[in-house]
């Protein structure tokens, strides 16, 4: 799907209309994109989606087609042409867009980006900005908890087939690799984005052969089958023999990279003696067989009894792959039976976000024209903080974050080793005094003059993102009921929301 | 995203090479799309993803570069040559795809496609065709069940902001457009698709006005003054300043379509009555204005005040637009209650499928070189049903459908009003005969000869599909504990399913 401007909820395109007419269009605005509460019943996040904004930013360009599209419809039947003239001419040279770098680690009510500029392009640019990073973000949040579970062991993104479209597949593949997943089923994503791929087989490669041919006993010109009369006999089991053609087929292609999947019929008394028997034959022909994939069945229990087949056949080198509906919970629970598992390979769970399918980012005016503005509404955990800010991380003696707080943008540096007063955003007692070790701005420029600035390497993305999480607390980050991170505002900012709020507002009267 | 071959599982090539080098890359096979499950709990689905499927079909083709992206993975290493001269020179001319036609109502096991060529080929396909027909076929059916439970009220989606990736929305729009949505706010879907769009205006709008100033009361030349003066004066109260302003200003360019968002500061005592001075003022102008929209809060009570407020100030024929998180649970118990709301807009947990996010779509081999072909499951329900099938749908004396049969392909036509014994797939007591009124095949051919055949008109598709619907037993298609959808094999199909799983399995021995 190309990225076209049109791509954007229609009263961006009206209320553009009516900013012009109005006189408005170049007020200078600006937005902040953020969420209210992370997902998945967790206290942090992690920023992704940024490739999709770059592109979305490079592409923003109404064609003529897309114009005479918009010319054409009823909303605009009475419009003045010369909207569709500035339309035609529009262009973001003048829109500058700060943000946390994408991998880092965020919390509620920060800006994921701030976008600034003339109104009516900033305006513009809500649906699509808000598409790219909560989707983005959602996933590399949902990535990252299955990292911290799986403890080191590794994790594969293999959620395509069921992911929501082609770029919830691209997407999820992209983001779960700057949470923490080390590799893709997803090919493509391998060829765009650089992730590593891997692949096994499927059921209907198994499923397609019914025996073993006399040209499947071929291996590199010679006949194998004495080698197969004797592995057979070791074990003297009856199996399905289209299962043992066939993995002897699929090894011969790849003699040391072959993970067989063993449950087409049955895991224990089919499968893995089968593959037992092609990973001997690949050991006598000096290959160093891969591993096994288990599909479906108990895990727990099928792990570790594959597990001691394999040691007991003399493979306690190889791994055990599994995958069947795995999410965090899962892998929790298999860690505590104490399932033998080297690889998780996670679907959809993991690229639909099954527990949690949205993140629920907004893009709020927060100042125009150099004045706050707020959004009220009837819970005080909703109202957006006014004005345009920076927000500082500020670090503890002993390295680990202690806080982030938000300050306007007008305010003076913050510095390490001076102390400031923190306000809770929403609770006006909660306070306290915070003496920094290390401050660190987080907003960094992302586009200026029509140019991307943000970083690009998705490598360089997710080794920063794996690197900022050692510095969290780890109580904030553990699984089960985890420690809310501290979010604070400037005693000026704090000033700044409550006069807002009243000249909005007043005291309402109630008779 | 551009349409590429390589979005894929990485498994569906790794296996196509080894189809390759064991010579059974042209082997004859049929593989069926399917589900095992209806998802939201309920008992009948709606295709869709035909657009995506078709525009991947035309497009599949290796570029040199994918192709040297592949040769570069250590996985293809030691590959020969040849197996990257034939995806070089790969093309769908013999590949067959039937299928239900899109929008169809279809259930568990039946075929949603049927894809029949050189075993390689309808392999690569796997990844691709999944990923497309699962979130579309998720989605009208989320859609269609909306659409039921609104029983006329207009449905509106816009869920873009929060959708899972562009396509996510793009698909989402348009699914939900077969599923009975009469509009969507994603302006591209209306470009691309033909999707009726609507917009109305977001929070920030009103929050970029301040005050009224003086131009704002320039109505085609002349002042407003008096009358702005006048319609305060009738209601007397104090309302936030900003607010009415934006709404003048809105409507000035959207005098006969604007629907005024009235919670920016407080519905009831600020913006329903600054929407209805905007509306006595477009009424004095000759205009009709058109509707507000609520989107937070109490959505029962509020739209009863609003209705009230509405109707006293003389403006029966005003709509009220909602839109708050809102699903097919919530638009129940908003009847329930008696709201009154004309039209609901849908947007994230419609385009997310929050409820259920992924559709349990497979695809398996059934049949290969003519010979049926079987996956076993521990769980009998689990089971493929082999071969290469035809379905029929049987009505009833009264129209209405009575249940879906599968036959094998080679089986003769059913015939109206002819008697056939209708088993249960998977519970060998479970029988009946059937003395069809009607019986219609259900596999229309969709891709022949390199050419996309099915329906592409998306009007055409949403009709039909709507139609279809008239014919679905109410105690099926109800929100609560629907009545399952009869699907049954024909004797021969049975047997077949019966032999073929002996074949592979045997009788276990437990010992």
């Amino acid at each position: 799907m190309k990225k076209s401007p049109l791509f954007t909820d229609l009263y961006e395109l009206t209320m553009a209309n009516a900013y012009y007419q109005s006189h408005k269009k170049d007020d200078y605005a600006v937005f902040e994109l953020f969420f209210r509460k992370n997902p998945f019943g967790g206290e942090f996040s992690v920023v992704a989606g940024h490739d999709q904004v770059k592109e979305a930013l490079d592409n923003f360009r109404f064609t003529s087609d897309e114009l005479n599209y918009l010319k054409s419809l009823a909303t605009f039947s009475k419009s003045d042409p010369s909207f569709f003239k500035l339309l035609e001419e529009i262009n973001l040279d003048d829109v500058e867009i700060f943000g946390f770098p994408e991998g880092s680690i965020i919390f509620p009510h920060e800006p994921i980006l701030q976008v600034r500029g003339p109104l009516i392009k900033v305006q513009l640019l809500e649906s699509m900005l808000l598409n790219h990073i909560n989707f983005g973000t959602l996933i590399a949040t949902l990535a990252r908890r299955s990292w911290l579970v799986a403890e080191g062991k590794t994790l594969v993104e293999f959620g395509m087939r069921r992911a929501q479209g082609p770029n919830g597949a691209m997407m999820a593949s992209r983001s779960s690799f700057i949470g923490g997943f080390s590799a893709s089923s997803n090919t493509l994503a391998g060829h765009l984005y650089g992730i590593p791929v891997v692949g096994t087989m499927a059921h209907s490669f198994v499923q397609s052969f019914f025996t073993i041919d006399s040209e499947t006993l071929i291996w590199k010109g010679k006949s194998i089958s004495h080698l197969l009369e004797k592995v057979k006999d070791e074990d003297g089991l009856h199996t399905n023999e289209g299962e043992l053609g066939a993995f002897i087929a699929y090894s011969k292609v790849f003699p040391d990279s072959a993970i067989l999947l063993v449950d087409t019929y049955n895991s224990l008394s089919s499968g893995i003696p089968n593959a037992l028997r092609v990973f001997k034959i690949l050991k006598a022909l000096g290959h160093r067989p891969y591993g096994i994939r288990l599909d479906s069945g108990d895990m727990a229990y099928l792990s570790k009894e594959a597990r001691r087949m394999m040691d007991k056949a003399g493979f306690p080198e190889l791994k055990i792959f599994c995958s069947n509906e795995l999410d965090e919970n899962i892998i929790l629970s298999l860690k505590e039976q104490g399932a033998l598992i080297d690889s998780f390979g996670i679907g959809t769970k993991l690229v639909t976000a099954a527990l949690d399918s949205s993140l629920g980012g907004v893009y709020k005016l927060v100042e125009i024209n150099g004045k706050p503005r707020i959004k009220i509404s009837d819970q005080p955990t909703k109202r957006t903080i006014p004005s345009c800010k920076k927000i500082y991380r500020l670090s503890g003696q002993d390295g680990m974050y202690l806080m982030d707080i938000m300050v306007n943008e007008k305010e003076k540096e913050l510095m390490p080793f001076e102390d400031v007063m923190a306000y809770h955003p929403f609770f006006d007692q909660l306070k306290s005094i915070v003496i920094p070790s290390k401050v660190e701005p987080m907003l960094v420029p992302l586009f200026m003059n029509g140019k991307w600035l943000g970083e690009t390497n998705l490598h360089s993305i997710r080794e920063r993102s794996l690197r900022e999480m050692k510095k969290m607390r780890e109580d904030i980050i553990r699984h089960k009921n985890p420690t809310p991170y501290k979010i604070a505002v400037s005693g000026h900012l704090k000033e700044l929301m409550n006069s807002t709020y009243q000249t909005e507002m007043g005291i309402p009267v109630l008779k």
